[in-house]
């Protein structure tokens, strides 16, 4: 480390965490400043390394005081610029990574109290371990931590069986913005005694408090999950395909991933060792995975006889069904190294967004119009969970524009899209956030009431205005 | 309707609502001043009767403008003087009442936007005519209001499945305290715009504004649901056959219900006419509800799969299958007739309690031997929800003891219960809420930063204090 300036307010720090788990020098704080795709860097006074909940407490309680401003940090996976200090430096990064100690795991509750620091598939083996399932699943999840996962109310892919991060928390432990600890923990399913601050908490993006503990809900693991990859003429042909399968299976469908053609390309052009399931080109695929808690023998049965109905009712053009675990492995690598894919392809203007079920194949067919119209011959990367109306619709280049180049045009293709989304009744924002990266595009969308809402909620909860200024409002 | 006083403000509501929409006679208002248990009448200035979202966000801008308090009111079926208001007679009861439009059916994005008045069983019969289910479920559903049910986020038979009513929205229109309306009428499954306002209305009953309709879940009707009674030693043999049950039929299960002996007998005394399944008697007895989105055969397969490892297992000593839909209705009722056989019986005092469900079998062993202590000879008449840790704990006298000179010791009991459920980290409120009935005991139980947090929000969001007051907080 090298010499700091004599500094009250990080000796007090100092005090609280340990000389060590303040850092103050540029090279110590370098890799707590820039965002997981590396499109922004910020500055800080501090990066501050608590030991446990008490010393996060005091912590904030000593910004507080001097009124200095908070970044909360996780593994730092976040795509909104929501984890990361602005450009101006006054600011405290408080990384929550140590505090990461699984408290307890409770089977007869089918519950596990955790800290915010520990990693996500960490909390996964710690739930299977006790032969139970902890669903939430996304592609950072062998770095991003369960505070961050709570503080942005992350999604992923098995959101249509078991809902958002949300729906998979019983309790709260966090830290005020006065440095005040609120014991939330509780593991129940019902409790009707007030307002909801878990739920509050929750999605807040670290604006309002500090979780620093959550009660998490357990699973029974499923016996056998199959995976299919299904053929499809259109979009409206998957959202049949999802409502024949939701009537036969219900709860046994537990993925279900639209990809367009050309994501399947790019895929096979950048990653050409990866399984090609299907000779012949179609226009779409759903990727369809139902589960049991009975048997192999039972999931078999479900795919055979849903994925059948759709072929034999001309729902679906053709499917291959997976017949082992490393084909099943095979078909969802397809759809996980379709971002990847891109990355390799080049920069792309990359949406999050969210419609009705039922207003998904109107959408694409009327932005991908729109976005023709305003840029011949642009590419659309369209793919994700449509079970949950969630689409990662991503604009690439027209052959012969740079990649690079054509990020120029950001705000006008943001601006398409999203107006189509808001014209659909759609969101923005499906599972990322909004963090700095989509504050300003906010007012836009929401209504003005709603945000007069949301400013007074974060007056009287954050009255000095230090928790991760400048995200989300 | 009698004569009224001259009175500007009541004529300012009878210009928006029309002249006969606004009662302010003691005869005409009496319906709607007395709780459902009819242990509280309050007063009013008047009841107002809205037909529609403008005419709420009209009649809320008056009262806020003149400072007078409202109550908003659904079916009235609430148990903790929630939706009644106070003895003071300066409020003016807003019924919701003809707000009772099915404004949309989705069939493809399995939601249905409904208006606060809609009742909870036409709603649930529209779904049906959809062939969709709308599955919360409860007592009342004949006459209370899904508007109530959101404010209370009231819980019911089939949470276990499918969660509270919290977890069956995805969007709500609120008029908020300031005669605003926000349309936050969305159906998306995933959107992290910003804070959680949905989840706070829900359960706010109706403290922080008036929710005017409301966008909910709809699933694929089950096509078999089946029963059976088991009958158990203890309740934690009634925890151990849960857990085999989850871990065989994960999402199949979808009812489970406890009954301690003493209910079933009571529940034979006052109606000897519904089925007595058992030839003998058992200490408890759990009811499992099964349910299959593929056929009768395999929910049947389910039940006797799952129902016979226990016995195999010893974790049941008999069990009764519902081999017709008529039998399963039959052992449906015995649960269902427990507070009408409890009432027949004579008033006791009851609670509404949630534990980690891992501690519900030390819960009441523990709390049994405290009130035994307390009041030797007292009946306890412990049943419910079991898979949600919910119970009805609810106490008789010792035989030879009146039921009314029993309910003298109500503060002592209530508090010899509560300070059980909190020792074991429960909420003294599982599914009813808090209303003006536990308002006291709140501040006990939760922690003050909590209610520090509650108080801030509630001044956030309605400064003026018009917005149902006393209740809650």
């Amino acid at each position: 480390m090298t010499e700091q300036p004599a500094d009250a307010f990080l000796a007090e720090l100092r005090a609280i965490v340990g000389d060590e788990r303040v850092v103050a020098d540029d090279t110590g704080m370098a890799s707590y400043l820039t965002d997981w795709r590396g499109r922004f860097t910020g500055r800080a006074r501090a990066v501050v390394l608590p030991a446990d909940t008490g010393e996060v407490a005091a912590v904030v309680a000593a910004c507080a005081a001097a009124r200095v401003p908070l970044v909360p940090q996780g593994g730092r996976t976040g795509l909104v610029l929501g984890s990361v200090p602005d450009a101006g430096g006054a600011a405290v990064v408080l990384s929550l990574r140590r505090l990461n100690r699984i408290r307890a795991i409770d089977p007869a509750n089918r519950t596990m109290t955790v800290e915010a620091g520990c990693i996500l598939q960490d909390i996964q083996e710690a739930a299977g371990g006790a032969g139970m399932l902890f669903p939430l699943s996304l592609a950072a999840e062998g770095s991003c931590t369960i505070g961050g996962n709570l503080a942005t109310n992350a999604g992923g892919t098995a959101v249509l069986r078991y809902g958002n991060t949300r729906e998979l928390c019983l309790g709260l432990e966090v830290v005020t913005a006065d440095g005040r600890v609120w014991d939330g923990l509780r593991g129940l399913r019902k409790d009707n005694t007030g307002y909801a601050l878990r739920e509050l908490f929750i999605g807040a993006e670290g604006t309002l408090g500090v979780i620093t503990a959550a009660v998490l809900k357990l699973y029974p693991q499923p016996k056998a999950a199959l995976t299919a990859l299904v053929a499809l003429d259109s979009p409206r042909s998957a959202l049949a395909l999802l409502g024949l399968v939701q009537e036969r299976c219900g709860a046994a469908l537990t993925g279900y991933e639209l990809m367009s053609d050309f994501c399947l390309r790019l895929v096979a052009t950048h990653f050409p060792a990866l399984p090609k399931p299907f000779a012949a080109r179609h226009p779409y695929y759903a990727l369809v995975e139902l589960s049991s808690n009975e048997s192999e023998t039972h999931a078999a049965d479900l795919v055979a006889s849903s994925i059948g109905a759709a072929l034999e009712a001309g729902v679906a053009r053709d499917a291959v069904l997976a017949t082992s675990s490393a084909q099943a492995l095979g078909l969802w690598k397809l759809r996980e190294h379709i971002p990847l894919a891109q990355a390799a392809a080049g920069k792309n203007i990359k949406h999050d967004i969210s419609l009705p079920v039922s207003s998904i194949p109107d959408f694409i067919a009327h932005t991908d119009a729109v976005l023709q119209s305003a840029f011949p011959g642009c590419q659309v990367v369209c793919f994700g969970h449509l079970g949950d109306g969630n689409l990662h619709y991503n604009v690439a280049p027209p052959d012969g524009i740079g990649h690079e180049d054509f990020l120029a045009h950001q705000a006008r293709v943001n601006r398409l899209v999203h107006d189509s989304v808001a014209a659909m009744r759609g969101s923005i924002s499906a599972e990322h956030g909004i963090g700095a990266l989509k504050r300003d595009e906010l007012p836009r969308y929401k209504p003005a009431v709603e945000l007069d809402m949301m400013r007074a909620i974060k007056a009287a909860l954050d009255p000095l205005g230090i928790m991760n200024p400048g995200k989300i409002l």
